[in-house]
């Protein structure tokens, strides 16, 4: 590929990216600055378009999209990405995904909170998962993983990839008290399942304020029944 | 009606379904490429205009609505409508609708969770029950049925098929852990069940969080006591 | 006034009703063809413009504002008004209003279930009352009325008369799983008013929840003894 | 500097508070004309730019933004600034802020009142913290003061300008029944700041309503030692 493909393929993914980075701004998931938006640019060697540090996402363009080498650093930007740029090429590296995306929301933030002592978050028999890559059914049993937050960027990311590799299916985790990481083979499926995945701790999160008071617990109970079978 | 007006009439059609959906998706009712939209085209043979399957609603353009005969298949396009074809083609047979609506909203998900095991939903005494139609007062008694999820769409199909023959009244339906299917004489009609329904859901599902405290169960009460007059 | 000067300012109410309408669906208070907003054009006799009946808000044009008499029937146009033309009508002749919006919120019909056997909701002591024509602290007590629903719009219209006529400082009612209204001296303020009072009930709505389990008990017992020093 | 420039800078600053308003009012945290956002324009003498009083937000244009000297009156417009300039002021002189930013929001409304008695709240080990100014790691707990709202300007101004002394580090706090304060270096910092305290408010006060249940005690014991660690 010779240099102006390249610059083409990357201003293609710059603006998917920047486009999403706002789309998910509006929803409230990645306010105050939060947030990463990555998606691989080449792979050998691995190098990633990635959002930069401290952007409002709201008003994003895609002059604010950096590309970065396999250290995380900017390649030809004076821009930087986040410290959890390592994160993403860690996941690009280890899944093969093509695009990651990071959103702190709410619901992640307060139900990361609530099953952290549980280590993740079990969600299982709505159809809502079936838009996860390889999910052809609502009886499916999806596990998402809540690992405490740190600053330690080199730590945590040793401490996911053991994890990934030990649940090679799961389609993302929680960092706690922190956000959402999802991915996917291009942007347009990761950006599903952020949606998805949202969508599903949304749910859970109204369901918990209801379902801790034993209000629904012949419901559930009957639901798990039906995703068991 | 020769094959330009076909077209005509089919691009309308395709025009507003793709209107209605991006805003649905607004409004988080169709997020992570959920929801199904479809119009009928012909009644006979009965074809329909419908969304195509895994298709992001956010920006859903026209082209993307695909027309599908009476046994699901895409007769012009190589997209795919969704296997849940085979529902809007049932309710549009069987009742004479004209459009046909599905969406996936988190009230709808979550009530239908907490509702299953009473088969169904009863919604009274709401000036928004206005807007079904043939509706014309709030003292009526709205009889949503709730079904078991599947992916068996011919048995799912039956299912509904034969309820929907003894409650030839309802406007609508939720399948359990999924979504709502609602429809009308024409789309803005089925548009206008869908926010009227899911207005109603988000009533009770945040009355569910109040009410089953008891701590509404006197005016609770009293509106019975009034719709029941 | 001449008539071309007649017809430009019904274009004009008509537009900023229409302008008004459209932001208020986008918020959720006017879903479903739901809600209806008017504007006086001439006092003596009595005419107002008025959203046309059945209309879907979200993309409201001038063209479906029509023109009533104090009757309530259109003047020009082929499209009707609302049965509830009727109170409209009566509220601003009763009080001088210049504007009467009318929105179907989840939050104001939420609370005018649970609250309607006290026969109102009182609500003091927050900054947000100053928004309220009239009202300069917060150290206010309003009272909002709640009315049981009907459809009899001519027993309903005495009702409240008698009622505005003994508690004339109100700014505005609520119709028992139904909805809002209010109203102000012009449309900019009357849209003020809905925008102040469908906030204050959101925060009592979401307060209901936590303080009936008596969490927030003391909590509003210091806010009331600083409301009533 | 010359007028042009002047003349330049405060329309630069203009429009850029306007649109910070819009999209805070779209947010719903300014609602009703509620809500005052202001940066400054020189030093010596301090001067604000800063929306005028009484102004619907929804589609706020830079000429209602005023220019107020050091005791808060208008320099060069009829329009006037509302009351509350004055804490402005006193923000921008004794913290040196550049942007004062003040929203109503329903969350911020809702916790002032349930932790009015505490006189504050503490928001700790959420990675959000990291977007306010100096903060570095989520294992921050940021103090969130509560003051009893007034309509007596002088004397909050002087309550909060004492208690401001005495807690240099915090980075905005809450006004009971009535909203939220917070600042920065520059009007992007500010709105960050907006944008990170309403999403914790968001997160508390959700979490207040299944909390206050003890649903979540030991989850929250967890997240204290963590935080502690």
């Amino acid at each position: 590929m010779d240099a102006l493909d390249k610059k083409m393929q990357f201003s293609n993914i710059a603006n998917h990216l920047s486009q999403v980075a706002r789309e998910f701004c509006q929803r409230g998931w990645a306010v105050g600055t939060s947030g990463n938006f990555s998606a691989v640019v080449t792979r050998d060697p691995l190098t990633l378009a990635i959002t930069s540090t401290g952007i409002d996402k709201s008003a994003l363009r895609a002059e604010k999209i950096v590309q970065i080498d396999e250290q995380g650093n900017s390649m030809e930007s004076s821009l930087r990405a986040s410290a959890e740029a390592r994160l993403h090429l860690m996941i690009a590296g280890e899944l093969g995904a093509n695009a990651v995306l990071h959103t702190h929301s709410v619901w992640s933030t307060l139900l990361s909170e609530l099953k952290a002592n549980q280590g993740g978050l079990s969600i299982e028999g709505y159809e809502m998962l079936k838009g996860l890559r390889g999910v052809s059914t609502h009886q499916h049993r999806e596990w998402l993983p809540i690992f405490e937050n740190s600053q330690d960027m080199a730590a945590l990311s040793d401490l996911v990839k053991a994890q990934l590799r030990q649940n090679p299916n799961v389609h993302g985790f929680l960092l706690r008290g922190h956000g959402l990481y999802t991915w996917g083979g291009d942007i347009s499926e990761a950006k599903r399942h952020v949606e998805i995945l949202e969508f599903l701790l949304e749910v859970m999160g109204r369901m918990v304020g209801i379902d801790d008071r034993g209000a629904s617990a012949v419901a559930y109970e009957g639901r798990l029944a039906v995703a068991k079978r």
